[in-house]
């Protein structure tokens, strides 16, 4: 076989690159490393027009010399502004900016079509896992019924140490800032609100139809206590914090929420700071995806792989088909936990407050500790409404020595 | 956000499908039921040209009416002219025919790029899982050091049944066979010839260089016995037959094996028909990736897959950038089973054996049953050279009751 590249112009193509923080300046490093490839796999070279940052670069200049612009600066404003600037101009834009994308996606897609560039975002979510690819080319005209995943690194790799050590949030919360897998403020990873961006951009590509941020409802991991993870060992589950987004009745459903997996699900074997997202649907069944989420050198490869995809040629830009409403009542099964006075007739008592409600019990772990009872269930699912009224009815048991506590369980076989 | 579709011709796309088998028949059933799906991704409706089946159709009236062939015919002649006709007629191609492309893969890339023209092929490896895709354009210019992974998955549901219950390999490849996940005749499934011919598709593509299926070495499983996965338990390891193609001092090595997994590799939790494939690399570290293997309506959605992205732009065409020798001889560690008399010395003759040759032993389970005893032992890496005469010298042993067997093992941290 011939060694030429395929034919192509041979002028290089001038890059714009905004923002050399972390993973800036890792994709300058990744360009010099790997423009022999590029060009190989291209039939162009890549050269750097100029950089942006706070203390250097003139934007409009940037842009007047560029073919190309990738946005690593992050932030919302005046990356927007840039953003739109550069799509207006004709310019396809790379970026890794999950916010800008969850939360003005709907203008910079209706920028990008009008001007007909390309807008890429594979970084944006779980850096170097090829989600975003994979669910707009591979599966663009599939029917997709379910995205869920593991979406957040910091927060996967607390709920591994605390499992495995038994050790309290803070704690752990604390060691993964010693190791830098936890920002000096964590609150975005740790709320869930981080998650909540990278699922709305995976809903709105996986059922194309508009998602904004404000339309994900989302928990954090703030509230585990070890002796959940305790308890939930004896019943072969693991914690995780997951994002989710599926077709509920008509419309659909994005949710970040901690909830428990058994064993044979697919993102149960995910550890530490990794990330995983599965994609299901009736016609290729089911397929997930699992690596490093984040990392400078990691997000830059992914930002570098769009780069080479606009490069070598056009790929579909995000297309609004359907506007799916959003269904906030959902079936779900539950870990329960309570604390309960060791007495006759309480277990009784619960499990019919549990049945005037519908919500049935599929597995129990009691422990008498002196003259308290500790009752851990699974129920069976049952829509949340439902299990939020048990709840408070449970509640008003004298006999509960503390408020329940509940978390989300999934099936392996959903 | 608006509904239309992005900009494009609007006459619909001419399909001429070669073979109307098991997939064949899910894709034609796919394309009518995706068409909407279809026109709004790419701006243009799709239409079967014609079919070429062994008893109806003609290829060339077919090949002249269509703007783009999919072949699913399978088998290599005359499947191989069709597809060399049709890009020589300027005409896109998409195939799931690994074999066609393991054999003469370097001749039809030449024809595509010649042609300018499209040759896609994501559902010839690991069906729907999007590994072809990944490894071409999302790390189309990374440095991909090792690519692994299982993908047969008529071997992997016989290793996860016999590891579950203890069976013999005949008795679950007989069930095998009547679940349908096992052909009448298994023997390119059971000896590896088939995930050889994948893994040289995919070492190709992730090495940039031209690899045929004679430089694939590969064994299969009808050898393995069910007293060596009860070892393996003990040892905390899953047995896989498992493909990989790695960067070997200056060169790569791509073989097929089978062999013992630790706890902690990314692939050790793929349990029955499920494929998976792991790409590892210094820049983005690594992505695993797993899903349904085969079956007729996965298979037909990775080419549906194909066929839109064709439609809606350009991809890179394969290229070859460096022609990289095969290095036989790789280090690996390895389980080996040992049947001796139950003597005193014999241990300690083994282990000068072993260590004459540089083998040394990580770990090691023995158990005596009357006069015999059984060692069973993990060795760290070595040169497979210099494991094979280990062996031989082993085997001289006159206390030795049985010949030694012995599997591939690989680390989790690997």
């Amino acid at each position: 076989m011939s060694e030429e590249a395929p034919p192509g112009k041979s002028a290089p193509v001038q890059i714009g690159l905004l923002g050399r923080g972390n993973v800036g300046a890792a994709f300058e490093e990744l360009l010099a490393e790997r423009g022999e490839a590029v060009a190989a796999a291209t039939g162009r070279r890549v050269e750097l027009a100029g950089v942006l940052t706070r203390s250097e670069g003139d934007f409009e200049q940037i842009l007047a010399g560029s073919e190309l612009i990738v946005e690593l600066m992050g932030g919302t404003e005046p990356t927007r502004e840039y953003v739109l600037a550069a799509l207006r101009a004709g310019r396809p834009v790379v970026t890794a900016n999950k916010q800008l994308l969850a939360q003005h996606g709907a203008e910079l897609f209706a920028a990008a079509r009008e001007a007909g560039v390309q807008l890429r975002f594979e970084a944006a979510v779980a850096a170097v896992i090829p989600i975003v690819r994979t669910i707009q080319e591979s599966f663009g005209v599939a029917e997709v019924a379910r995205v869920f995943g593991i979406v957040n690194g910091t927060t996967n790799f607390i709920l591994t140490e605390m499992a495995a050590r038994g050790a309290p949030y803070d704690e752990v919360l604390a060691e993964a800032q010693r190791l830098g897998y936890a920002e000096a403020d964590p609150s975005e990873d740790v709320n869930g609100a981080d998650a909540a961006a990278k699922m709305a951009i995976l809903a709105r590509l996986a059922f194309h139809t508009p998602v904004g941020l404000d339309q994900v409802s989302f928990e954090g991991i703030e509230a585990i206590a070890p002796d959940d993870l305790a308890y939930a060992k004896e019943l072969g589950l693991s914690l995780k914090l997951l994002g989710i987004a599926e077709r509920r009745s008509g419309g659909i459903s994005v949710r970040v929420f901690p909830c428990f997996l058994y064993g044979g699900h697919p993102l149960a074997p995910i550890q530490g700071s990794f990330n995983a997202v599965t994609v299901q649907g009736p016609a290729f069944g089911e397929v997930t995806m699992s690596g490093p989420g984040a990392g400078g050198m990691q997000t830059a490869s992914a930002v570098l792989g769009d780069v080479v995809s606009i490069i070598a040629g056009e790929a579909p830009v995000h297309v609004t088909r359907a506007e799916l409403p959003i269904v906030a009542d959902v079936p779900s099964a539950f870990y329960l936990h309570l604390e309960v006075a060791d007495q006759p007739g309480v277990l009784a008592r619960i499990a019919t407050v549990l049945g005037d409600h519908d919500v049935s019990v599929k597995s129990v772990v009691q422990r008498g500790s002196g003259d308290e009872a500790r009752l851990v269930m699974v129920t069976h699912e049952c829509l949340e409404s439902r299990f939020a009224a048990a709840v408070g009815a449970l509640a008003e048991i004298p006999e509960l020595r503390a408020a329940p506590r509940y978390i989300h369980v999934i099936e392996g076989a959903e």
